[in-house]
C-alpha cells in the first residue's frame, strides 16, 4: 500500500480542482474554429492507457481510497464516499466502444491498434489493417515525423501488445522476437517498463540451450544488442538510469525484473525496483525539448490482476498508474497551453462491479487493505511451499500452518469464515493439491463449475482473493476481457473534444487532430 | 420485441447524427458567460430517469440491436457491432457517483432524492434531509413555483420511488397511501403511468375487506377521489385520454393494469395497453403552453427486469424508454433553441456485464431474440400450470410438456444443452417444485449456493433467463443493484455543462442553473 502520497497531495488537489473550475469555464468555451487554431499548440502529449480499466476499476478505486481514509468508518452519513483519483478530475471525459473486426470482446492487440491507428483489426494484430498485411502508421510515428520525440513506458513487457501497437507491425502479438526487433530498429527515444520477452530469435535461444546445434550459423544478436548498435544505450537499474541525459536514446528496465517481462506488481515490489511513475517521470526528462514530445504510458498490469480477480492487486495497479499521471500533471502545471494529457483503457477485464449475490446492498471495502500481497506472490511464494513438500505435512484438510499464512496475506481468519466459504476454501485446497505436481492445471479436464471457480488459476489462491472481494461486496464475472465502454478523461487545450460517446478509433484521430497531424492510414 | 421502429428511425437517426455534428460544435463552443445568459431559453426541461439502468445496459442494448440487423451474422470483419441508441448521440455526457448518505450502494428513493433534490439522504427516505424530516425542495416543485407546468410519468406506479421524489415528502417509501395523498393534493399538472400502490388509507381497505369494522368511522376518500376534487380528470384509457385537452390536469393509467401498480413488461404488452412514449407523447401535448414545462420520464422496470437477472425483459425495457425520448426528440426538433433533455440513472442493478466464465471472449447477443416473454410471465403464466397442479403429472426430472414451453419462451432446447446446465436446470425445477406450495420461497432457509442461484425468485424461471444470458455471453453479480457511476446524456442549449465526472446531487443543480431557478436547499 502506497497511498501516503494520496493524503499528502491533497492540497495540490484542491488547488487542482480550482483551477479547473477556474480554467475548465474557458476550456470548455473554445468554439471549434479556436480548436483548429491551437493545433500549433500542443507540443507535449501524454496518452496513458489502462489495460483492463474500467469504469468499475476506476471508481472502486477512488471508493477504496475514501474507505481508508481516517474517519470513514464511524457511519457518520455526511462522509464521503468516494476519493477522487486525479485523472478522474480532468474537465474532459468521454466513453468509447471496444469491440474489433472480428469479436465484441476484444484483445488488446486489436484494441491497441485502435487506440494507434484509428482502424479495427483483428484481435491477435498488432497494427496491421484487417487483411493482416497492410501496415497503420501509428500515432506514435506520425508524431515522431513531425520532429517529436517518442517514450514509451509500460509496467508490463516492452514488446507487449499495447506497447507493440505504437512501434511494431506484425500479425500477431506472440511474435515477441519480431516485435523486439522492430523496437531496437525504431526511431522513438525511450523505452521503459519490463524487459523484452523473446530479445534473441527463438533458433538461437534453441542453439544456446543447446536443444539444436548449427556449427556453420552466426549466433544473430539479440534486440538488445541491435538496439545498442542503433545507438539506444540500455540501463537496467535507478543509478543507471539517474545518469542518462536528455538528447540520449534510452531503453530501461530493471535487472532484477529481467525474464519476468513485467514489473513486480506494485502491491510486492521492492524498494530498489523502479516504479511505473519513476519511468514516467525520467522520461519526461529525456524527452523534454523545443519539438516537443509523445509520451504512452501503460498501465499494463490493471489487466493481469483482473485476469486473477485480484481486486487489491488491481487497486494498487490503478494507484500506481495514476502516480504516473501525476508527474504527467506536474509537466502540465507548467506547460498548461502547450499539454495534452489522454488517459483511456483499451477494454474492461473480468466484468468487475461493486455488489454481489451474497453482500448484497451492503460493502465494507475497508477490509480490503488486510491483502498484502498479490494473488500471484501468494501463489508463488507461499502455497507452493505445500504443493511442493516443503513444507513436509500431509493433510487432508487445510493444515494450521497453511491458515496462519492465509491471514498474514489476506486478513481472512480461517475460523471466522462461514460454512459456504470454508468448503469453497477446502475443496480449492483439495483441487489444488491434487493437480499440483501438473505445471498448470489442465482446465480441458474441469466440469465448467471448476471452469467458473478457478479457470486456469491456481485454486485455492484464487479462491482466497474471491472471498476477501465477495466479503467486501465485489463481484466478477469472468477471468477473461468483457464488452463494455471504457472512459476517457483528458485535460490540455481543445481536451474538450474528448468529450461525449465514440469509439476507440475515434481517440488517436481527435489527438491527431490537436497535435496538426494526420494519421493517414 | 418491437424493433421495427428502430430500423424505420435509421433515416432520421443520420440527420440527427449529422445535425449532432453540426451543432455540436456550436454547442460544445458556448461559453460559460453565454450559459448564463441563456439561463431563461429554456423553457422546455425532460428529465429522463432510467432506473437501474447502468452503462452495460445501455450498452448491451445497443449491442444487440446491432446483432439482430440483417446482414450481421455473416461475420463480415466491418460489421458495426453497435447500433446507436437515440440518447448515447447527444453532444453532452458524463457519469456521476450514485452513494447515498448511509449507505455505498444506494436505493432508488435516496438516488432519486438526490437528483430531484440535490443533497444526499439516507436510504428508503423521499425528498427529506438526513433528519427524516426536514423537507427538501425538489427541482419539479421549483419548476412549478417558477410558473412551469409539470408532468410526472413512469413506468411502473406514479407513487413509487423515484416519482415520488419530484412530488411527495416522506420519511419511507413504503408509506404509499401518504405518498398517494400528496400526488393528488400536489399543484402538479400531469402524472401518468403504473396505478397508485394504496389509494385507501391501510385502515379503510381493512374495512373494506371487512377485516375490521368501526360503524362510526367516516369512510376517507381514496386519493383518485381527493385527486378528482382538486381538478384532475382520471383516465384509464386510451381514448379516454384522447379526449384531454391541453390546460386540464390528468392522471392517466391503464385500467387493465389497475392493481399492478406498473405498465405491463414492454416485452409483454398488449396493445391495449398505453406504453411510456404514449404517455410521454400525450404529456407533451398537454403540458405545452407559453411558460414552458417540466417533464420527469422514469424508464422504472429497468430495474425490476435487472433485478430478476432477466436480460431481455431489461433491453426490452430500454427500448421502450428509448421511444419514449425519441418522442422528446420530437419536440426538440422544434423547439431546439429552448428545450433540454437530460437522460441519466438512479444507480445500476444487476451487476451486468457483457461476458462471463463459461462464454469467456464469445458473443452470442442475437440468441436473445428468441425470447418472447418477461421471466415474470413465464413465471405466473407458464410455469404456475406445472406448480399449481392444473398440468395434471407429477413426474421427478422436468416433464415434455414442460420442455416444450421453455423452448417456446426463451428458445432453449432441452436436448441440445450441455450437461451443466441440464443438471442446473433439473435442480432448479426441483427446487421450485418443493417450494411450489408456499406463495414465496423463504430465502432464509436458502443455503448461500441457493441464495446466490435464485435470491427470492422462482428457481426455474431465474434458471432459465441465467442459461440464456450465459449462452449469449452476458454475466450478472447480484440481484440486488451495485455502487457504480451511471451515465448522463445531454442535448439542448448549455448542455456541456452535463459533460464531465461529478456527482448525482450535482445533476438537479445544473439542471436549476440552465432553467434559472433556486433549488434553495
Amino acid at each position: 500500500m502506497k497511498l501516503a502520497r494520496y493524503f499528502r497531495s491533497s492540497v495540490f488537489l484542491c488547488i487542482l480542482v480550482g483551477f479547473l473550475v477556474l480554467s475548465g469555464c474557458t476550456t470548455t468555451g473554445t468554439t471549434a474554429s479556436a480548436t483548429s487554431s491551437l493545433q500549433d499548440s500542443i507540443k507535449y502529449v501524454f496518452y496513458f492507457i489502462g489495460d483492463g480499466m474500467g469504469s468499475a476499476q476506476i471508481h472502486l478505486t477512488e471508493a477504496y481510497l475514501a474507505s481508508v481514509k481516517e474517519g470513514y468508518n464511524d457511519n457518520k452519513p455526511e462522509s464521503e464516499k468516494t476519493e477522487d483519483l486525479i485523472f478522474t478530475q480532468f474537465p474532459a471525459m468521454g466513453m468509447i466502444t471496444t469491440y474489433c473486426a472480428n469479436r465484441f470482446i476484444t484483445d488488446s492487440a486489436a484494441a491497441g491498434t485502435a487506440l494507434a491507428c484509428g482502424e479495427k483489426t483483428m484481435t491477435e494484430v498488432v497494427s496491421l489493417k484487417q487483411d493482416k498485411q497492410t501496415r497503420l502508421n501509428t500515432i506514435a510515428e506520425r508524431a515522431k515525423a513531425k520532429g517529436m520525440k517518442v517514450g514509451i513506458v509500460t509496467s508490463v513487457g516492452i514488446d507487449h501488445a499495447t506497447p507493440a501497437v505504437f512501434y511494431a507491425h506484425e500479425p500477431d502479438r506472440d511474435n515477441y522476437y519480431n516485435i523486439g526487433v522492430q523496437l531496437a530498429n525504431s526511431d522513438f527515444d525511450y523505452f521503459a517498463g519490463g524487459s523484452l520477452h523473446q530479445p534473441t530469435p527463438p533458433r538461437a535461444r534453441m542453439r544456446r540451450r543447446g536443444e539444436i546445434s548449427d556449427a556453420n550459423a552466426v549466433e544473430p544478436k539479440s534486440s538488445y544488442e541491435v538496439a545498442a548498435d542503433n545507438g539506444f544505450k540500455i540501463v537496467t537499474s535507478r543509478e543507471e538510469l539517474s545518469t542518462c541525459k536528455p538528447g540520449e536514446r534510452v531503453i530501461a528496465y530493471n535487472k532484477s525484473e529481467e525474464g519476468m517481462n513485467q514489473l513486480t506488481p506494485e502491491i510486492d515490489r521492492p524498494d530498489n525496483c523502479m516504479s511505473l511513475a519513476e519511468f514516467t517521470e525520467k522520461g519526461i526528462n529525456l524527452l523534454d525539448n523545443n519539438q516537443g514530445f509523445f509520451m504512452m504510458v501503460e498501465g499494463g498490469q490493471v489487466d493481469y490482476a483482473c485476469h486473477d480477480k485480484d481486486t487489491v492487486t488491481a487497486i494498487n495497479e490503478i494507484l500506481a498508474f495514476d502516480e504516473a499521471i501525476d508527474k504527467a500533471m506536474d509537466f502540465y502545471k507548467e506547460h498548461p497551453d502547450e499539454t495534452l494529457i489522454v488517459v483511456t483503457a483499451d477494454h474492461e477485464t473480468g466484468g468487475l462491479t461493486m455488489g454481489n449475490g451474497l453482500s448484497e446492498y451492503s460493502t465494507s471495502f475497508e477490509i480490503l487493505k488486510n491483502q498484502n500481497m498479490s494473488y500471484a506472490a501468494f501463489k508463488d511464494n507461499v502455497w507452493s511451499k505445500y504443493t511442493s513438500g516443503q513444507w513436509g505435512g500431509v493433510e487432508d484438510n487445510i493444515p494450521d500452518a497453511l491458515k496462519t499464512d492465509i491471514e498474514n496475506a489476506f486478513g481472512l481468519v480461517y475460523d471466522k469464515l462461514n460454512d459456504y466459504e470454508k468448503d469453497l476454501l477446502e475443496d480449492a485446497y483439495d483441487k489444488g493439491m491434487s493437480s499440483a505436481k501438473r505445471v498448470r492445471v489442465n482446465i480441458h479436464e474441469y466440469s465448467q463449475e471448476d471452469k467458473l471457480l478457478y479457470s486456469d488459476n491456481d485454486p485455492l489462491s484464487i479462491t482466497l482473493v474471491g472471498i476477501l472481494a465477495e466479503k467486501a461486496g465485489i463481484g466478477w464475472t469472468t477471468f477473461a476481457h468483457t464488452g463494455i465502454p471504457v472512459e476517457v478523461h483528458a485535460i490540455g487545450s481543445g481536451s474538450e473534444i474528448f468529450n461525449g460517446f465514440y469509439d476507440n478509433t475515434d481517440v488517436p484521430k481527435k489527438m491527431a487532430k490537436l497535435i496538426g497531424i494526420e494519421l493517414g492510414n
